[in-house]
């Protein structure tokens, strides 16, 4: 098998930052060391940069079905765009069917990825009809390497389950180790507020935020912690977008409670005020939740730096303006999502590390080391050790990244950072030992990543 | 019309204790002053007592349907008991049929009410049929008196109401003056741990307090809060039972929500170590929210000494050993409550201001003042002075209450308290100008007690 | 002895507001009772005014030494501008000498005060030379009727007391009912800060606020209480300025140490802004604590709606401009005050009533039952019954007062207000039984006023 | 020079747990990969075993002289000790005599060391008289790599510094990048406190903890702070014993302060039931903070693994029970320090990770990495790296260690632990690539241990 040489650049993990030279031999990581004097097929030379672990983003839509439509990035597409973003690894949610059983879905969304993908994948499995049969399934799943389930707690008639069911699912994770997720918002508050506001005649992207409060994640996000603590078992909140829901998971992390949170580089760099652009433009940033308020989110990053957030994931799924215009004449039908994949590693580098919110080691941790702990793809990816798979990019602190649509890889035609240029970005990035993108251009190949099969939690 | 001038009491409200006598004309007191020389029809010397506001219990539930039996108490002899007890006015619960009116239920109770009760009377309307002209019927029940509305946050299948429900009817008290009330507990959670312990075969009543642990309550509170602030108006938080759920109604004021709370006496005297009594004994203490660790008292009694906890009241729904026997075999049968409309003046005073935790002007405040002000009685009632109704109490602090069954007269036949003997009672109470109860005998007559119409709250 | 009616009003207390008449006999009130049909020698018609217990004011410095000079207001002017205000009582500091007794400094401000003043007054002592002898003799003076000590955490070299002296004068109140005030800012640490300013050559007023930042007040509100807790006894906190400091009171409260606080309306109305005044015009609001930044105001009038805040009195301690000017080269050499004890009641109603962010009763509570309670002035003062002192105010909500040194009573040329109207305002003012004030003009006598002897703690 | 081979063991870091080998070539590491096939002079099986960075202890006093007397262990004995226990480098403080400089003092000690100390050590600097010219000396010290100032808030007359003294010392590491530790303890309070014992005839041990009750610790951790966060500055709060002081660093990081916290063994270990002991026993237990009650012992755990707390170091300070002899009549006068240098390791690892309360990652971050990252030994020390020092202990989690005062190697004639076993200790320990302790055996030379330049902060 073919070896690397990466050598001088100083290696970054969730601890250490020091200069040293690392060695990869086929897939994985051999040596990790100053001045390793050894041959190698190649050498690249780091020096000047970071060589930090591949990014791992553990919550992507790709090929998502959405009504009639499909998000506007599949699995090549979508896995390239992250490969130039540095991102290794993802993990995308495959979406059970009213009425159908979670191997299906698995299945399903096995047919979307396997032979596309360009990066290893694995996925969370959404239950969104769960029956005693669908709770003793998720053992098998979990045995198969899908060990985390999402639960909307959003979206009634459609995706969400009630407590009671994602109660159960929780105690059923104290037996089989998986992990219960929860898309944190009052399905049942909102709906209401959506009714009125049609009902009033307000059609515009901006009543898509005027109708999600920051309180109904916070309400949300509360629920789903009770519903874990009673149960005994860890939970993970998906892009927490808010101050007010950050408040709820630190009271319960100070009352002992195992709560996990990830947030988004959506929350963390953007806020409501693009809602009032005019015209339709608000609909690019039509998600959920939605963007918050500007003065909340020095508390998303206080709460990254201080470990009461835990990852940083980008809920990637992204749909062209003219899928978008679905919703031109009432704002509740404008398809949710925007894209993120590529462009998470180069704003956490610029907003974080070079901002002065973020350590260079909480920056890998929080967008690697410890995604890759919460969701059972450690002690193989995550870090840059001997022994590990060698997911590896080379990163320039210096390299202007510009955030236009038109630079980016992403398959969609706008960009929520339109105009905007950050600084620090990859130069090279090793994907199971292989190079796929370099200075720039993507030199994978489709179709080379591989389903991961994700350990369960252990303790 | 007849005058009583009760001479020498110290009179207390909820921000005064001064020596004075007290004048009754008819209905009404005349004159609040020290050293009256009027000629009265009748003199009360209240030397060495207090003179305070009659107690204002602000959820009972007698004459209650529950499954084929009603609550042992009726209009005529809970009415009495409370008379006994120092309370001079009620508000009762009348109970929506689903499918049913607001309207039809108010009749209903009206029926059960009137000609019966010897105190007045108001009444909550339980909302468990929540439509659109159920909605709209909240703002004719308002024009008649009945101004708060209840709404189950447990019991689902039976009185449930969902979250869209609970934050539509709050949005409309925004509107007309009408006050939301919730029982909080999480039902769906709690149906979850009822269903796997009868699975298990746990069938004693023990497990009534197991499978409702204090978190489901905590998580009600700040759900409920949560659509209180959505919706920009108060809520009241009845029988609040644990400090978790406490602490969450404490952070909510903090931030600026008004969250207005009851507490009961049984969750300040008595604790979860009951239902370890042996055999069916702990049925008597099967109620919900249940009886919590002792622990957690501490919190509540500060909580209503710093203004975090507003009222007190009994949730007095009493069924007798019999009607409890319905659940021998099966701890989620057993009729739910325990009486109380008697004791809880006594109670409040001996743990309360005997002990320290409150001043005498609290204690006044807590258990009429308060529910006065709230529940749009004040301010004809819950205080001393002139102009308002003649609901007054003479009160002797060194007064021996024993709390047993047969010294007491709700019509059940067991005490919460049995063995319990306290200090501070009433000696002569006047309901309406007219004394009722004196030196612990009854005098007055069924049938004279009203029904209150309540006011809508202005602010 | 003269009577009076003041009929038809609307008289409001800490917890009543109801119409009704008052009579008034000699000193005292003799009854409160709607439509009181008896003669008297004086009728004050006050229909559609409220009738309010005289303002309380617990914290002026008239006549007050400061290096060369003394404050602007001695106690005939002072309590002549207070009275006009709406004030009837005042409770000022007497100050030991270095080397002193507490008896030699009582007897010095009650030469200063006797003879001179028109309502009546009671001295706190503040104590700056705490030996043992020193420790002793508070329990004298709280015989006589002093039963506050005041103590400073500013001000090294000339007031502020060691943590070990607060800490043994807390001790001594455990067992004489004394209570402990304190100024609450770390003079340490702002010598320093001020040393500093002045060697950069800063002389500026706004340095002054500059060299003493929030958090020096928050720490020192958290060491006093620390204090008070160890010793097992209350202590009060005078003019807590800020959100910071307000946020330790709020924690100690709700871990169960019994804290008092006092505001004044300076730090509610005014902010840091004013020290942006160009030349030497900051100099007007150079106190101590300083004006803080707006954005806290909300907190502390939450801290007083919600009861975090417990009084509202002025530190009354006014300085002509020509002796500010003193500090025109060095704003450390600027007499510390401004003038307030007549604007105090104007600007809380309107401010806090008015605005809505304080009810009728709780304006009422604030400005003179609170601070009675507290200091022992109670029951004879801070309330309308009947057997209590006539202190009564009536007051016109839709009076408009201008707060312009002109059109005030302060013997000062300058109002921290000045320019500004608010509405509410005192058209009748009573001061035991005698009209001192009407219509905006001054009728009573001077000299008339009396020391009040205060009762100690009880509890 | 000489190279060792590790094979086969567990390496754990802060962040990385996998089976590897560590090649070590001299002083330092060289390699860090599985199965490293190269040759070594000696190979080291570590099969089954953990392979951590050494332990590194910023807190001991060597050889400290304590009025007539010096602490048990000299730098010889104490170090050996450490080395048993696999400490491989600990921070001692040298102490500045009042009137001399900080370059005297530093003399001083390394006059102790040198010479005799087997593992590596440097030294924080106490400051106790604080003048100008010290203040300026401060910036020498750093630039010799004494990088951390200590300062006493406790000890007036002997080593106290007030709160203007250690305002300007922070302020003064905001520019030459030193850090500033406290002793946080209210002296003034303690000091009444204690004269008072005295003066009723308290003499026993136990009145040493009545005399220091948490809140002083509280209330000093909270100025400490303030004064940190005033000067825009890092602070460093040495063995921080309570949870009460851990509630003040919580809410000051939460406000964003940067606080950092160690916390010591004894205090996770021990309680003040120890001074319940009879007669003179509870000797053994005095220093300062005093031991504290043990349910306070479950937050201060739950700070180490949650970021609150952020190092363990021991306090070592030994003296033998006829040095505590000196306070038989008085507890004022016994010696105030316990042993512990030896047995960090093993307490730490049996009590936090094999009891869950701590991950494994999460005990090497406590005891080394996270001191070495404060302190500027980082990152030459507190991990396994290619490159970093070899500090290195090979720790078999089963070993039993039995902490009676004859089966350990400090020098003093009692254990604060005796008859307690614990499982987890070293089995190799090798200090800058020799070995210096193997199976219990010393197999080093004093003298061997060389001064540490710490680096100064540059954040």
């Amino acid at each position: 098998m073919a070896t690397t040489l990466i050598s001088n650049g100083t290696v970054v993990t969730a601890s250490e930052t020091r200069v040293a030279d690392v060695l990869i031999d086929g897939e994985r990581i051999q040596a990790v060391a100053p001045r390793l004097t050894v041959a190698a097929d190649r050498i690249i030379d780091a020096a000047g940069r970071y060589v930090i672990p591949g990014g791992i983003d553990v919550h992507t839509h790709l090929d998502m079905p959405y009504g009639d439509i499909v998000s506007s990035d599949d699995f090549r597409t979508g896995t390239i765009a992250a490969a130039h973003g540095g991102t290794t690894a993802i993990v995308d949610f495959a979406v059970q069917d009213r009425g159908g059983s979670l191997r299906g879905a698995l299945d399903g969304w096995r047919r979307r990825a396997d032979g596309r993908a360009v990066i290893d994948y694995g996925f969370h499995m959404i239950v969104c009809d769960f029956r005693d049969a669908v709770e003793r399934e998720m053992d098998a799943l979990i045995a198969e390497g899908v060990t985390s389930f999402k639960f909307f707690m959003a979206y009634p008639d459609r995706l969400m389950l009630d407590d009671g069911a994602i109660f159960r699912a929780l105690r059923r994770t104290a037996h089989n180790g998986g992990l219960v997720t929860v898309h944190a918002e009052n399905g049942a508050v909102i709906d209401v507020l959506v009714q009125r506001a049609r009902a009033e005649g307000h059609t515009a992207p901006r009543y898509h935020a005027l109708t999600r409060p920051a309180r109904t994640e916070a309400e949300a996000v509360y629920r789903a912690i009770a519903l874990a603590e009673l149960a005994g078992v860890p939970i993970y909140i998906v892009h927490l977008s808010s101050a007010e829901g950050l408040q709820v998971v630190r009271e319960a992390r100070a009352r002992g409670v195992t709560v996990l949170a990830e947030t988004c580089p959506q929350y963390l760099f953007l806020d409501d005020t693009q809602y009032a652009a005019p015209g339709f433009e608000g609909a690019k940033y039509v998600m959920s939740p939605p963007l918050r308020a500007r003065d909340g989110q020095a508390a998303l990053w206080d709460g990254l730096a201080r470990h009461d957030l835990h990852a940083v994931a980008t809920d990637h799924c992204p749909f062209t303006l003219s899928q978008k215009a679905a919703g031109a004449g009432d704002f509740s039908k404008i398809p949710g999502g925007a894209p993120g994949i590529e462009t998470r590693m180069s704003l956490m580098f610029d907003g974080g590390v070079r901002a002065g919110r973020l350590s260079l080691n909480r920056f890998v941790e929080v967008t690697a080391t410890s995604p890759a702990k919460i969701f059972g793809l450690w002690p193989d990816r995550g870090t840059i050790a001997p022994g590990a798979i060698a997911d590896v990019v080379v990163f320039d602190p210096e390299l202007e990244v510009r955030l236009d649509a038109t630079a980016l890889h992403m398959r969609v035609d706008y960009s929520p950072y339109e105009g905007m240029v950050v600084r620090g970005g990859p130069v090279v990035v090793m994907a199971r030992g292989e190079v796929v993108v370099e200075d720039g251009r993507f030199v994978g190949r489709p179709g080379r990543g591989r389903f991961i099969r994700r350990a369960a939690r252990s303790g």
